[in-house]
């Protein structure tokens, strides 16, 4: 158990401090322990009160804990850590892995789709995985029911990963147990979460960022409008990577999502070879390089000028925090920092898209 | 029965006088009486015998067939004829129509697919068709078994038009005669061939050119690979037409053909909102100018030397006329008359793409 993760833990679920800001206060301070440390006079400047930090006794008890499960954190930054899930903005200041740990240095690809798919999709999707992990593909999927769940099972004996919404320990829907079970043995499960928890609502969302972030490519088979697995396809474009969607007829309600992605740009996806044609030549897993905190922007300190500026600028509607920029005038360190010690402050609230308000006082 | 007609009918229905060498003749001559009395000369001059002309008394004859069906001939060039369909360099010389030729007139769409389609297909192209009316769209369509009977009966009360491959009083498939009947009182019947020309299988690629070149675009619904719908979509879109196609899942082998298109560039088309968003903004039928043999480019008279030159660069494998005209330093339109001379000699063959070859000897 070494010091630095006790202190990276610390941060990490200390009360509102999420991957963006545990980001933006490794790149500040340099390490944890220093950011630990600065947190009570950053939110004093920010104008508020420090958050009650997550004590050292917890991180010691949760590291014993996730040890106990035969599980292992994956620190950001640091070797085993996925590199294109690195690569996002809001990437997970730690991962709980528990299994093959080797399969995070293949190229992953994602199969995402409905629970409540119809069998001949879900047929479909088990086909398409267990042809995709000859090709030196591993699948990425949710251990949800349906299409997500027919996708690690395609995939068993070739290499699947399977991202939990809950702690790694807990499992969600239960009748999946034997499943999840299945893949800490030959595949590897992936957790966000401390163990015990119980996957909420709001936890599924960031579920889905770490399948897409971890993959060159998401296929959607069978997504009703609306549903995660269209918000997990999101995710992917955004992260730049391949988004491919599996058709159905117009006049089959399930094929909707998938077909409105094609139309919106998704790459029409009929079999394995579709597939390959699609993530094969980026190479990414290969090209990126190790992303971490290496070479970020340097900060500046900010000053109380900055902070009347930028907080003058910010009201209850959301920014961008480009905007803020240009209008403050302020250099772009600065501006982070005064943002940095708001959020610190608990006075802050992140958009989606990098904007940003102030909370209702 | 004007002179003019008849003797545009003898030229076009001439053997080895096809489309483009009619086009050809009467861009150079001026008119058809011109190009009939030029034939002979011509064909010696390409080293063969002339063919033998549609005599004067067949095109009366046909003429008069024409009138007694209640139908009439639409001539390349002259008001009534299609102007989206004047486009193409292989423009049919004369149509026969028979009922509402006013349709000819709005924006029309093909709707194009397999003979032996899904009922769930065919029920899709019928409310396609259907919803396309309301928004001034006619639609488009071959009188064949399958989707396009449907899309035939789904238009019927908006409008529709049907082109056959065979005489426009030959009923193929027999069991369509009562929708042809049906065509020639509430749409319209088009047909390349003289009356009681009964189909065969070349005829109905030339029919497909007629579907896709009256249509702002077509809308393929099922169809196997290497089919005619495939070929109408092919055709569509060297014309710069929209292709579009209905998706299918791809465990449903009927689907291939669609999604193939789709892979390649097609539209994917969901509903009658998919295709006018596809078709709305270009507005060709009202864009596009009225195209006849204005403004062609002026023809050169043939000389011994390009003739020999360009029949040298011939052989039995098809070459692009381009790549002829590059070779052989000859300007374009002493080219092209040396290849309408051969042609008229019966020595040349002219493909797909624009390529000629010179015939065995």
């Amino acid at each position: 158990m070494t010091e630095d993760l006790i202190e990276r833990l610390q941060l990490a679920r200390s009360p509102g401090i999420g991957p963006v800001t545990y980001r933006q206060l490794m790149s500040r301070f340099g390490g944890a322990a220093a950011a630990l440390a600065a947190i009570p006079d950053l939110a004093a400047r920010g104008g508020g009160r420090a958050p009650k930090l997550y004590s050292r006794g917890d991180a010691e008890r949760e590291i014993g804990r996730v040890e106990a499960l035969g599980a292992r954190f994956l620190v950001l930054g640091q070797g085993l850590y996925p590199r294109l899930l690195a690569e996002l903005d809001d990437a997970p200041p730690l991962l709980i892995a528990k299994g093959a740990i080797a399969l995070l240095d293949k190229l992953c690809v994602a199969i995402v789709g409905a629970r409540n798919a119809s069998a001949a999709a879900c047929r479909f999707a088990r086909g398409l995985a267990h042809d995709l992990g000859p090709n030196g593909i591993v699948v990425v999927s949710g251990l949800a029911r349906g299409i997500d769940s027919a996708a690690h099972d395609g995939a068993l004996d070739s290499g699947t990963i399977g991202v939990v919404a809950g702690g790694i320990d807990v499992f969600y829907p239960p009748e999946n147990e034997a499943r999840q079970e299945a893949l800490f043995e030959r595949g590897l499960v992936i957790a966000e979460m401390p163990p015990g928890t119980e996957p909420r609502a709001r936890h599924f969302p960031y579920r889905n960022r770490i399948i897409a972030g971890l993959s060159v490519g998401t296929i959607v088979v069978e997504a009703a409008p609306r549903s995660g697995s269209l918000i997990t396809a999101r995710l992917s474009a955004e992260a730049g990577r391949e988004v491919m969607a599996v058709p159905g007829s117009p006049l089959d309600p399930r094929a909707q999502g998938c077909n409105q992605l094609i139309r919106d740009g998704a790459t029409l996806i009929q079999n394995a070879a579709d597939v390959l044609e699609a993530v094969g030549p980026t190479q990414r897993h290969v090209a990126s390089p190790q992303s971490g905190y290496e070479g970020e922007p340097q900060w500046l300190d900010g000053d109380e000028d900055a902070l009347g500026l930028v907080e003058g600028l910010l009201g209850p509607s959301p920014v961008p925090v480009d905007e803020i920029i240009r209008l403050s005038g302020v250099p772009s360190g600065a501006v982070q920092m005064v943002l940095l010690e708001l959020d610190l402050a608990g006075r802050l609230d992140r958009h989606a898209g990098g904007k940003v308000s102030l909370k209702p006082a």
